[in-house]
């Protein structure tokens, strides 16, 4: 997605560990145009499969997630990482160990939200390691649905992830709007 | 707005202390059409107020206030909980009590994404007490925004939030697309 890709490296700032700041288009502030051109490029490039629901993970997952729902029409739930006061019943949990704020990230779904046999389409912000991304696919598997795509807005390749959740057994379509090769130093390179 | 006070009516539960789970349509589950519709209200609702950009305090806020932000075509910031890797340089930190966590709530804003002068409208889930949206307009003052208008999705108008607001001498234009007047067990009385 080109204007992604041009705003990644206008903006983008590699801070060392691998982590790329991007706040000022994806984890902070919104830009509207550039969100409806995310939903739309997504929803496109998974037009042919029957897509029934998107699973995302707050915080920053919501608002891809939710465009890509609005060109879809399907409904999206948000995976919360703590239990809200609200959430009653059945409840899915998984957790993956997070590397840039360390320790443990649970991911929690009520099972009112998530249903045996319902095709579901994952949309996050971020493909890195793959950890956080398996365990929304392990979600799935706990709910009985089923995993038919993995939509990312920015892939950090050199991280492995995606080969991480292909070897864990969840080979779906990936697909990333904007892939990053390499960050060495100020130097931000996109595949 | 019609659509939404139908859902709150149909999927509403009152869990007591004053919560409503309504997470089927707002804090877990999304739905696009609904969300889709809140912007629209939203925006035309606030159509004759110059607004520069939207602030909204992370999570449930980040739907409803991106919705109106591609009606309006205005950056939306989302004001954060906890201080990310990628927020450097200038911050500006409030905190209001949470009655649904306990404790106190912080709210983070990088200074990158809100500046001086702009006109903001604050957009948000839930107008209670109105203690987070008193954080999140002294937020806009310690920036020298300027708070234009506030816009709820759903109003407790029993917990007298609106009136803590404009007694704090935030005296804007407060818009909610459904009010509730009353709670009383099984019993949710629309305004």
């Amino acid at each position: 997605m080109q204007a992604l890709k041009d705003r990644i490296l206008k903006e983008g700032r590699n801070l060392g560990n691998g982590i790329l700041k991007i706040d000022s288009i994806l984890n902070h502030q919104l830009d509207p145009q550039l969100m409806v051109g995310m939903g739309k490029e997504m929803a496109q490039h998974f037009a042919d499969i029957q897509v029934d629901r998107i699973l995302t993970a707050e915080i920053s997952g919501i608002a891809p997630a939710l465009m890509t729902a609005i060109e879809l029409n399907v409904p999206i739930v948000y995976a919360r990482k703590k239990q809200p006061i609200t959430m009653r019943g059945t409840i899915y949990m998984e957790a993956a160990p997070s590397h840039t704020k360390g320790g443990m990230v649970e991911l929690l779904v009520s099972g009112e939200f998530l249903k045996a046999g319902e095709n579901v389409l994952i949309v996050d912000d971020f493909l890195a390691s793959g950890e956080t991304l398996q365990a929304l696919c392990r979600l799935l598997q706990a709910a009985n649905a089923n995993l038919v795509g993995v939509g990312i807005v920015v892939e950090k390749s050199f991280e492995g992830g995606r080969e991480a959740i292909i070897a864990a057994g969840f080979d779906v379509p990936i697909h990333a709007l904007a892939t990053i090769a390499s960050m060495d130093g100020d130097i931000i390179t996109l595949a």
